[in-house]
């Protein structure tokens, strides 16, 4: 066998988008045309979608990666991120509903990889320190450290880079006048592991997206006192229960009270939780390599087909764009990714000038979108990813209906918008022949505290 | 002047040991003898006696460096740790008590630092990646980032590097059977900002040290419901209030119970808060160099007189030890750094052998102390200052009474024994002629809940 040509891949993270790539390349694996190695830092793979109580740092000074909290619910149907080739119906043995608990979801992601047998290319415990490129040898130089042993393993040597870290880690902390001494607890969503913390509490919440509505919603259902959230720019203007209301933009915190843009004020604050979004963080990048984003995008900068480092293709970043599609996202990123670097197909523009120029066509479409335009947002990815599967090997690529994706997002805005407390209760039909429509649950969302798997699939109306 | 000889220091840190390095070698900067640069990652000086009320991770991706809380008082006698060239009563113009709150010994600390006018060597939101030797041309290499501009220095050339970083930042964090999927709050001591929130609250703080101790009372002061503390070899046997009670070690978390290793257990506990101590972390520093200790000790490994590494002398390590001394300490142990860095003094040991005797001369005398013998580590801590003292230039060494210090710290012990509560409304005398009696408060420190400067200062009783 022509061992020599087999080439060496780096996947920096065994979070959703980090499985995905390792399923992606598990053919060529076995027929030895790659050699995988999956670096994650934390004790077991899924990513962000581990729950654990823990906050903080671990002993060995990493972060702790995870931002789920108890009870959280998928906040999108799960027919829009269902992968093509397993499907909820297989895993769990039965249909389930359109909106599932965490628990279910993780079991989902790590159930598929599981089947395909990819554990075994993950080194656990293990943090990428540093990834530079060898001009002279045309590879990359990867620092390790183990983070059990403490050690460092320096200039491992591979051929292409995969980056799948995630961006829902690092907390963006704006500041505040008087936020730093404020008199009660302070913390980021990041932070936040359930909502039983917070019962009979006046809350302050800092934010205009999905955490911001999610977070309130959640201490709403287990009995919050007062909810004020703040925006910066825009409200999110859903119908809010009357404990909830939207104010703009904090300006300062004295003592307990709040002062706003708009000159009111409220009283009483006992917790401020700030949920003003995540930064990426490629620290351990060396900068000629280092894909860098202030703020979130659809179609983030330098990155060719939203994946390719323009100024250097073989290295990829998976899943760095802000998100509707998710984990079919990361699917058909990661096959283009597989079919790029095994020379299957070629990338349409093969400089950096012509792939920056497609990157900002793409771009000043994305600027034509005001903030609340959630519809333009979804056309676009779809868009995006219809361009994606296009340059893919089209007899391997992962088969999606992308419009009727597009459609359902549609659907999940239009919910949203008339019900924020009863849109997790609303069915969506699979967008994979036979289209079946979910199953419901005896329970709504509202009423329904137990997010354990057991409870959650005794709680399914059985057809 | 002979520029050419101007050694180049690194510190690595603006705390209190920092700013004690900055000042010793104050003079010899002013005599162009040296050149300091110190990087201190955080945005101020003053190390871990800044309060913030954030947790977590700075946007940087930079864990946030404090460990202080809302209403922290002193939990020492503010005349042991008494800088020998400012006092006190210089600082604030005022006789004070002996237990003051954290802002007046903030203030303290970075008062004498300005004073002395050192702030212009620190860089500030800058830390520190990686520091090595070259056996070549005998320097230091250090690559710094700037946390601000998120940009690499590579390659800075120093003869010295002096690592002042503390070692109350990483949290040590032990798992237990349940923990990670406890339905209430888990945090750390660390994260730990303030008791209010824990009102009422029936808490388990799993620990057996000053932060156990300290925070248990604290919560008992503003209220909480109940306090269970999980010790892991012995108890602190403190004559406790009613409302706080000590167990064995943690052997499990199921639901809200806890069960531990007596077989007892407790129910309905809403928060778990683990004030398991703190881990040193200097992986920044190349392995050759790195010191790394997994418990903390009164005479830390490889380190000869406490503070210099001994395979390679030029590299400093200050405060490293298990601290019943502090300030006066790093006082010490910078006036023997800078002595030894300008060869003023000679180290007795010229050979890393030799030094290694002498650490485990040292080690030997603190094995045969057994963990509750206060005394036994107080004896020994004073005895090794004393070492470090002689080993000074007599004529520029800070000079404490050491035996006056340590018959403090017998005074100290004993009034803990015999009153938790009361213990920080007691009197100190001065260490320094005319050795004058500490003020008194108006307010016993349990009913006092006001620890800003101008409450304090107010609450003081005049002659």
């Amino acid at each position: 066998m022509a061992n020599v040509t087999k080439k060496r891949i780096a996947i920096i993270g065994a979070g959703p988008s980090g499985l995905s790539q390792l399923i992606a390349f598990k053919q060529a694996e076995q027929e030895q045309r790659v050699e995988l190695v999956c670096f994650e830092r934390q004790a077991e793979w899924g990513g962000l979608w581990q729950y654990t109580a823990l906050v903080g740092t671990y002993s060995c000074g990493e972060p702790i990666h995870s931002s789920m909290y108890r009870q959280l619910w998928s906040n999108g149907p799960k027919e829009l991120l269902e992968y093509a080739d397993y499907s909820f119906e297989q895993h769990f043995g039965r249909s389930i509903t359109s909106y599932p608990p965490r628990a279910i979801l993780y079991d989902y992601i790590i159930g598929r990889a599981a089947a395909a047998d990819v554990r075994k290319f993950i080194h656990f415990r293990t943090t990428v320190r540093h990834v530079d490129f060898d001009d002279n040898t045309q590879q990359f130089h990867v620092t390790v450290q183990d983070l059990l042993a403490n050690e460092l393993q320096k200039d491992l040597i591979f051929d292409h880079v995969i980056v799948a870290t995630g961006h829902y880690t690092i907390p963006n902390m704006p500041d505040f006048e008087g936020l730093s001494t404020f008199p009660g607890r302070v913390l980021h969503s990041h932070d936040y592991r359930g909502a039983d913390e917070f019962v009979g509490k006046n809350l302050l919440i800092i934010g205009g997206s999905y955490s911001a509505e999610d977070i309130a919603i959640q201490c709403y259902k287990f009995g919050a006192g007062s909810i004020t959230i703040s925006y910066r720019s825009c409200p999110m203007a859903f119908k809010w229960p009357e404990a909830i209301k939207e104010v703009p933009l904090l300006q300062r915190i004295d003592g307990h009270t709040a002062y706003f843009k708009d000159g009111t004020s409220v009283d009483n604050i006992d917790c401020v939780i700030l949920c003003t979004g995540y930064r990426h963080n490629h620290s351990y990048m060396a900068e000629p390599l280092r894909f860098q984003c202030t703020s979130n995008l659809y179609i983030p900068n330098n990155l060719y087909k939203g994946i390719f480092w323009s100024a250097e293709p073989r290295l990829a970043y998976l899943g760095m764009q802000n998100q509707l599609y998710t984990l079919n996202m990361f699917d058909i990123q990661a096959a283009l990714v597989r079919d790029v670097f095994l020379d299957t197909v070629k990338l349409p523009d093969d400089d950096d000038k012509k792939r920056q120029e497609d990157i900002a066509k793409w771009q000043a479409r994305e600027k034509t979108l005001s903030p609340e335009d959630h519809e333009g947002f979804s056309d676009l990815q779809t868009d995006y990813l219809d361009d994606v599967t296009s340059c893919c090997d089209q007899n391997t690529v992962p088969k999606f209906d992308l419009q009727r994706v597009n459609a359902g997002f549609y659907k999940f805005f239009h919910d949203k918008k008339e019900n924020l407390i009863t849109y997790r209760d609303q069915t969506f039909t699979s967008i994979f022949p036979p289209f079946k429509e979910a199953s419901t649950s005896k329970i709504q969302w509202i009423n329904n505290k137990d997010d354990s798997i057991q409870g959650y699939l005794a709680s399914i109306t059985t057809a």
